[in-house]
């Protein structure tokens, strides 16, 4: 594609692609939205080096446009939300603006780093809300779909109110806290339990003994006891961790035998294809379960692992070089794109800063000079309201302008306390585990009309 | 646990592991085995660098440890099955013996490049089975969990008998070839299905026209065959994709339209979320669809986002330096590990080279000077079988040994007919798409003796 608008000499006119998905992923009420800093790395990087273009060579590309991508630079304008905010379905969380070859080109690589980071994100948002402040550890790389959605995952996680991960190298790259315990396998090399706590402890400041190799109850867990005691100057002893069983029937022996060993501040760790819904029912069985290790569930996303973000050409410039609305049809409804470069406000009551809906506008509309807003919805228009006293905040900021860096994305402890903020302001009714309430995304009238106008339009000249 | 073995004076302590599966995934007959080439790669170039000791010092790690870190060296032996190798549940797929520090380090890498690749292999020899030797190509990167997994996975697929991939990295990379098509934007850009096929066949030798952008019947197919006459001696008309819609009904009015032009070689590609399941039902309802792009739920592996391979350890070297079977017990009989370093053992029958099973056995057991041989399941020991006359083909084979690579990969090309042809010697009633038969994977006597003894001996002394 690139190749014919640069032979059509097209290559230069100006488009705006927005990035959005169409539904909520596992029928949630919100997304958290990732992958931003992993975009500004690619693209600060985007280049055609020496290799590439001698593999395209091979391939078959000719040497002229050959020239041409090996200067390329890329010199689009990226605006986007930012990382950790909570989004909704039908709103542009990405805009790209900028010369066609630019904006076409960047297309698969934001689809990838954004459906798979804003996925896990909003599974780990799940899995956090049922866990309130218990501490959540991530540690699914085993399972991971190879190595960067390990690391990439395990931050995303983070964002999303999980305390540590058990990849070190996420913890190195991202300043994620790390954390882990000892595998079955020492166990099994040491001969026994009590061998092998012995020397974990005589090695560890802090210690968590995984107790089902063999027997959780009648070796396991008094073998972590008779060390914790024996070794109790040498080490911490802050607990056992369970990794298999009837984790609500064995949690709840566990803690009667360690309580009447005394250690009643020792943490029962749990880990076995967690997820929300486990944790949820181990939760209403009152086990006794203080710590909780989530894995494969998370970092694939079991029970749905994609996202269906898709990028959109919007507008595009005309022969008078003006950007003018463009659509793409579909049978389906929800298929159908919106046209214009946009810009999405969230809405929020001036009295107690609680959500009111998402407004689209396009670019130049700003609902901050208006009095009221007149949001209704736009497959069901009768549904509608009419919001006055409000803030508007606009969610979409420039993140380089003209292929230059004008962003400073904050720390990730930053991003994650931001999320959790959002998440703070957002109705419970939208948070909710099951059959969450449809939050607003609204368009504004003008955009709603373009929409329609270019709908039949482009039937009638069907 | 690195650290632990290395102050506890036992880093050097001789063990094994063994990596494998307990269930085969999508209830399927057999796994297609890949992840060894990033093994590879990865086992060659492992290292602390001063990066990674510099933040392990920042966690709390000391200096002795991490003097020891810096100077680290892989240095034990690997071997596993050959990549694009037809395997099953409960054998080894990989065997890692040496110093238990260096068979520890590498067990969560393993795990996550031999799940992710052998489950993507796996679903692409399923998708490839319904669609016999229609074309089959990979198109899943803007869904793909992060950027690894969009690269492997295109050459799991590639290795399972797809035909190409979308993505120009893998391309590039493993030399698979790459074809795509244009997108909706391209014709968004150029207002028109007919002005936007123009520009596409004056650019390229061949051309495919994605018709679903407004209307398929009326608008996209009649461009397409307009820009196919006009442009006939500039560009060859390969066919046509369809992106959406009822792929059934509009396939079959869309190669009526071809025909009646007189385009009775151009194809119908089809793409829309297609996996072994719907390409089954379009081709039961007569589909005319020639190429299949595979996306979303090929990378994803949409219906079982997680292989659950395990790494365990077999055997460890005792007081006397002798190497001993070790077990890990579970309530869950199929948990329980079976002990030993092993060998697995591929018999066919001499006569046609058609499978007979799986045989494991001690890695100083040799069944080819063995007669006949007694296989037996080792969960229902009385259904067994004497086979005579028979192939014994070792599986494993030599990596690394002692940290020195000393196997040379074949080519992908290699590997993928290796698959192919190893594919064509299973019995079809172990690759039918439902139930099919569970292959026989057993244990020798000696191996199973051992792993029973073990479980007795560890019972008591609990």
């Amino acid at each position: 594609m690139i190749e014919t608008y640069w032979r059509q000499n097209v290559a230069h006119r100006m488009a705006v692609f927005e990035l959005y998905f169409r539904k909520l992923p596992f029928k949630n009420g919100y997304a958290i939205f990732a992958g931003l800093e992993r975009i500004i790395d690619y693209l600060t990087n985007l280049n055609f080096n020496k290799e590439d273009i001698d593999y395209l060579r091979k391939i078959g590309y000719k040497e002229d446009f050959l020239k041409y991508l090996s200067k390329y630079h890329f010199s689009a304008t990226v605006r986007s939300v930012q990382e950790g905010e909570v989004v909704f379905a039908n709103e542009p969380l990405i805009q790209v603006e900028g010369p066609i070859v630019d904006a076409q080109l960047i297309e698969t690589a934001l689809l990838n780093f954004v459906n798979y980071q804003t996925l896990i994100a909003t599974k780990a948002a799940k899995i956090k809300n049922v866990v309130g402040d218990d501490p959540l550890l991530e540690m699914g790389t085993r399972r991971a779909q190879e190595a960067d959605a390990a690391i990439w995952g395990a931050r995303a996680a983070y964002i999303s109110g999980f305390n540590a991960t058990s990849n070190v190298k996420a913890g190195e790259k991202f300043d994620i806290p790390v954390s882990g315990t000892h595998a079955h396998s020492l166990v099994q090399s040491f001969g026994n339990d009590y061998e092998a706590f012995k020397a974990y402890a005589k090695t560890h400041e802090n210690s968590v003994f995984l107790v089902d190799t063999y027997d959780t109850l009648r070796s396991g867990v008094p073998a972590a006891i008779k060390v914790a005691k024996e070794f109790k100057d040498k080490t911490h002893f802050l607990g056992v961790r369970i990794d298999s069983g009837d984790m609500a029937a064995l949690s709840k022996a566990v803690r009667k035998q360690l309580d009447q060993a005394g250690f009643y501040d020792a943490k029962i760790f749990a880990s076995n294809d967690l997820d929300e819904q486990t944790i949820m029912n181990l939760k209403m069985q009152d086990a006794k379960i203080d710590v909780w290790g989530v894995g494969t569930r998370l970092i694939t996303s079991f029970d749905q692992p994609a996202l269906g973000a898709v990028y959109k050409l919007v507008a595009v410039e005309d022969d008078n070089g003006n950007l003018k609305g463009t659509i793409k049809l579909s049978n389906n409804a929800n298929k159908i794109s919106t046209p214009g470069k946009k810009q999405v406000w969230r809405i929020t009551r001036k009295c107690d800063g609680k959500s009111e809906g998402d407004y689209v506008t396009f670019a130049d509309e700003d609902p901050r000079t208006m009095e009221s807003i007149y949001m209704f919805n736009p497959k069901v228009p009768y549904i509608n309201k009419t919001v006055g006293s409000f803030e508007a905040r606009p969610l979409l900021h420039e993140i380089f302008r003209e292929g230059k860096l004008v962003y400073k994305q904050p720390s990730l402890k930053e991003i994650r306390n931001f999320t959790a903020t959002e998440l703070e302001g957002l109705w419970s009714e939208y948070k909710r585990q099951l059959n969450p309430q449809e939050y607003p995304v609204d368009l504004s009238q003008k955009l709603y009309d373009q929409k329609m106008n270019l709908i039949k339009r482009n039937q009638k000249s069907i």
